[in-house]
């Protein structure tokens, strides 16, 4: 039993995911409940699609949440498409490439990994010299864990009968994506980084030529996209609903309000307060002599990846600026978990003034941390 | 874009589920977010294991929120349990329990399914004549299509060397759940009926029995327990986690505050308040000379049946309740659709005032839409 009711606390939330969501998009967390098929739901279901698809840069009709986190979308994406024995051709460049082969393992693909130096973008060419005929070709286009943006585009142009699957879940909202002009067969997302939602949903989309091709009867019951387009995406307007599981009706709301707040600033000014945000952050950390870790040109500007100085200890620097400034940046990731962090000014947060305070805060905890 | 900001609806969610939340939990989405890893935040991920572990009636170690709705949950029990060629025995006296047989299919299971008549209760003697070494068996204690309760530790006495999993989606924080004394192996639940939480998370525990002859690298890795189990569960309080994918927070957070909600009301007094607020329901709707589906002596107190009247218009109803006095209802379940009601109290909404209220505006409907 609490005796008393505990002090909320207020963190900027500057690492790779979560970020502090768009005040609308917490704000419609709280509105009253509507049911799953309520029809009032429904239509912010559907304008929700609707906005995905802009955001995704895409005409698929089967663009919809899926009710789980980013990390379900992966899956979504190959146990919809990939049968025991296809050959499966990932670009590993980071954390979640290598994640992209556990998953497509499992689904009993002859996994072929292209293995990049962390830090460095995908090279589209060594990835299509990898197979003859992959059945599928996965890249990650933000990678969370190293700060790095690929060219997808120069994927799609390489990917021949194969289908692209892509990991937007750090680029969506904050980035250019075109999946469409890109070639994108299927993508999917997070809604807790660059698209200022808290974290529960999986944006994902798919095109019919992906659609055409998938596995009846997935092992997944849950991500069988075949059974949940009866409730959303091509069920979208047309009356007649299937029940297939109970929509998660609070975070779909709240991911409608982020959404209009993104195409209401317009994406092309979002994508440009990103780029802004990441310049004056990435500036200001040059200036204070660090070393950032992805390799010049293919920074992102809502991630930032930045080699702790020597002697300085990681953890003990993010621990000061979570007590003195209730301020989170991460870790790295994998074998760098020590000697790399990861600032994310995304979302609400891609603001300039978000950019100095952390350089500021930063500056503070490694003058108390350096011994 | 929107020129103005639509009207905020309050419904009334008396359907099968999302039920109203309680206020707490509302309250609760809307705090500032934590990032998945910020101590704070792992000591309310522990906390809501903890307060978990009451509503569940267990103490198993292995008892966690998944991140995803309770269906999710039905996929993560099967597949963390059940290889190719296992035999599951699956009772099936309503949709959900047909869901488990489809489910258990797709992870390679032969499924023996013993069929019921839907509003009959789960007969164990049938389910143990069914086959004689069944891997698992599976059954739904509170049927939410049927409105049935099923006796759980009946079959948790024949169960022998099988595994027994169990759908607590529609009892668990309304009626009584003894997960251990009744011998339930892997239980899985949902947040938006009796724990009175919006939907997005499924409350699951398994116990040590059932991990221990658990699939290794099963076919989802989202929902691979023994991997989820470095982030939350068996590394409770180690002070160290092991990321595997990004929390939802902030459905966390108010999952939390439902539960400490409830066990500060006391399990049994929301239990005795359910019950209450079921009887006021069923003896208003026979009173008015309605007939109940599901079987005297096994109806459920937070989701009763009732079967739509002679030359009434089913949807008529429904459409009329949801316009006039922002109220819901549920249709029938599979080919009930149309000829039974679903009326739920669930929850927030289990109080006598709620059951006037939906006595009340039925026969309001009803007097409108009788022709």
């Amino acid at each position: 039993m609490h005796a008393h009711t505990p002090r909320v606390l207020e963190r900027h939330l500057f690492g790779p995911g979560p970020s502090n969501p768009y005040p609308e998009a917490t704000a419609a967390l709280a509105l009253p409940l509507l049911g799953h098929l309520d029809p009032a739901f429904l239509e912010i279901m559907d304008a929700t699609c609707d906005d995905l698809r802009q955001v995704w840069g895409t005409r698929n009709t089967r663009t919809l949440p899926l009710s789980a986190t980013g990390s379900a979308g992966m899956e979504a994406a190959f146990v919809n498409t990939v049968r025991p024995g296809d050959v499966a051709v990932i670009a590993v460049n980071g954390l979640f490439g290598r994640r992209m082969c556990d998953v497509a393992a499992r689904c009993g693909a002859e996994v072929v990994p292209v293995e990049h130096e962390w830090g460095t973008p995908v090279d589209a060419q060594r990835v299509a010299d990898a197979h003859p005929s992959p059945t599928v070709i996965g890249a990650v286009h933000a990678e969370t864990s190293t700060g790095v943006r690929s060219d997808i585009a120069a994927l799609g142009a390489i990917k021949g009968d194969a289908l692209l699957i892509v990991d937007a879940v750090t680029s969506i909202g904050g980035i250019e994506v075109c999946a469409d002009d890109w070639g994108v067969d299927v993508g999917y997302a997070g809604t807790q980084k660059c698209l200022g939602v808290a974290p529960g949903l999986a944006p994902f989309t798919i095109n019919d030529r992906a659609f055409e091709r998938r596995v009846e009867n997935p092992q997944s019951w849950y991500l069988d996209l075949g059974l949940l387009g009866g409730y959303v995406g091509e069920a979208s307007g047309s009356g007649r609903r299937t029940y297939h599981h109970t929509a998660p009706v609070a975070m779909v709301a709240s991911l409608h309000a982020g959404l209009r707040r993104i195409l209401d600033e317009g994406l092309e000014n979002v994508w440009n307060r990103h780029a802004e945000t990441g310049l004056v952050l990435q500036e200001g950390l040059l200036k204070m002599g660090l070393e950032l870790f992805a390799e010049e040109g293919h920074r992102l500007p809502e991630l930032t990846t930045v080699r702790v100085p020597d002697g300085v200890d990681s953890a003990a620097v993010r621990r000061y600026l979570l007590e003195r400034h209730n301020l989170e940046i991460g870790a790295g990731a994998g074998e760098f978990a020590a000697t790399v962090w990861r600032i994310g000014l995304m979302g609400h947060n891609a603001r300039p003034d978000a950019a100095l305070l952390v350089l500021a805060a930063l500056e503070d905890a490694l003058r108390a941390n350096r011994g």
